[in-house]
């Protein structure tokens, strides 16, 4: 028996940073995802390879141990700790296949977490809801990450557009029913996440007057930019994210690539673009509903890039024999 | 008899565009200087020459009229405007020489403007207050911009720190001792300033609770900054100026190569930069305390720059036989 899953990367389109403070966010599901395909192990092993990193390596579940080499081994962490929550520790053979590149803040653990525990819960016949494919991956995230938030699990296993409220109270799916086109431009460097949150809080603590007032006007972006979405006023999508931008411009998570990235896709044609996640490296997203081919085409020769629209679809699971 | 008067450029420090919304800002005078000889011409023709410039041509000071075939005689109509203030109409030989970029939002009118002022009513023997070259060069500036702030004007006049208080009520000089050193780096294209304010009430006006927020929190940027530049605390000096950059940015007029300039100047050792004056083209300021050398050596290749620090003395004027 073979089951493979599939769930999809995710993007911050607006209030990255804000989210800290209580504040609302807006996450899409991206058409580009994380694949596991799951089957027997002839050995009684838990072998994992993910030919895209050339890591491959033993996941020992009793003594929940992992026996790579790999430097990139990091994401077996999320695999383990996925299959302990659906599986007796029998053999499998697991396959992962990625359209994202990891660590550029799209997701990518989310994904995996996500596409590994609907896999594997299929594969022992168990028939999981979303919502608890959706509850043991935040799971997952909080144990290897200490702390995270449930939106990249929730947009990985349910797709489209996800709004996250105030202080975090509900996650609710946008009903949209256009494309969202947009080209991801992703750095070699990956921003660490808690140091660039935790210079944010140093640089609001140290001037609470300017940046309390930063972050509302984030806030404020972000309730503007859900009804732009909802009506789908791109123009006005393309403003709210430019002045995200600059917002976290004045937050201090804005570098030279990340800045050159977003001008470059502005300039080509994007109606709007912003870094994406915490900054600091990793990624920004551009919006082109007037078309890709230019705003890619600026990319290819001095950045990273990847073409990508709304995954109205979450996570997805098909079974062979 | 010749006469000789210098006068200083400017750069805003803090408040750009919020200063158009009633907001404080400080600017500072710059070691870099317009410089104007006046002597006798045998003629009775009033001859200018911007040797920088590859600028000469004859001013009909009785029908007001320019006579020049160059495409930068514009700043010719600064110094008939400058002449008639303080002048009969009989000949005079004036040679300019500029240490700064002709519309690089540096104040180079400005500088102009009171040097011209200053030079001319020595060369006829008027013994003129600052205060009222500051007010007749204010008064040409109104002329020939039809609306002018009379920041530039002040700082060129008078020199060093300049504060213009909430909603223009004052302008204060600040006493400060320290040296100021800065990078002024400066694009090829001149931002136009009348369009670019008038993007940004376009911006305010379509979104009031985004922006509004944003040029509150510059005025809180210029009130610190105040506070921060007489204390001569030099971290909180960059932070602010990088804060401001930020919002600069939320507001639209950052560019791609004011980007680039403002990163490239804060990986060289920079502990602040933004853009200083209108954006869109025009000129970022970094501030240095920590040695201009490096930072100025990231701009040698790919961009044009100069070192400057504060000049604590404004216009200048020397006589000779």
């Amino acid at each position: 028996m073979q089951v493979i899953a599939s769930a999809p990367a995710k993007a911050i389109l607006f209030g990255e940073h804000a989210v800290v403070y209580g504040k609302p966010a807006i996450a899409m599901a991206l058409n580009k995802k994380a694949h596991v395909k799951v089957s027997d192990n002839s050995n009684n092993k838990i072998y994992v390879n993910v030919d895209k990193l050339k890591l491959s390596g033993y996941l020992d579940f009793k003594n929940n141990n992992i026996l790579s080499d790999s430097p990139k081994k990091g994401i077996l962490k999320y695999i383990l700790a996925s299959i302990k929550k659906v599986h007796d520790g029998s053999g499998l053979d697991i396959y992962i296949d990625l359209d994202i590149p990891i660590g550029g803040g799209l997701g990518s653990s989310a994904a995996v977490t996500v596409a590994t525990i609907a896999a594997v819960s299929k594969y022992n016949n168990m028939d999981l809801k979303k919502e608890e494919i959706a509850k043991y991956s935040h799971e997952v995230e909080l144990e290897i990450q200490k702390a995270a938030s449930p939106l990249d699990t929730t947009v990985s296993t349910y797709g489209g557009l996800i709004y996250l409220e105030k202080d975090a109270k509900d996650i609710v799916q946008l009903n949209v029913n256009q494309d969202i086109p947009v080209v991801i431009g992703y750095t070699n460097s990956r921003g660490n996440t808690g140091k660039l949150i935790e210079a944010v809080r140093i640089r609001k603590n140290s001037y609470p007057e300017i940046i309390n007032p930063v972050i509302d006007s984030i806030e404020t972006v972000t309730l503007n930019a859900k009804d732009a979405i909802i009506t789908n006023d791109k123009k006005r999508i393309g403003e709210l994210m430019n002045i995200n931008h600059g917002l976290l411009d004045a937050l201090g998570v804005n570098t030279k690539e990340l800045s050159n990235m977003v001008y470059n896709a502005r300039n080509a044609g994007a109606i709007g673009s912003k870094i994406t996640g915490a900054g600091g490296g990793g990624s920004i997203i551009a919006y082109c509903p007037e078309g890709l081919e230019k705003v890619i085409s600026v990319f290819k020769e001095t950045d990273r890039a990847l073409k990508a629209d709304i995954s109205k679809e979450g996570v997805k699971v098909t079974v062979s024999e």
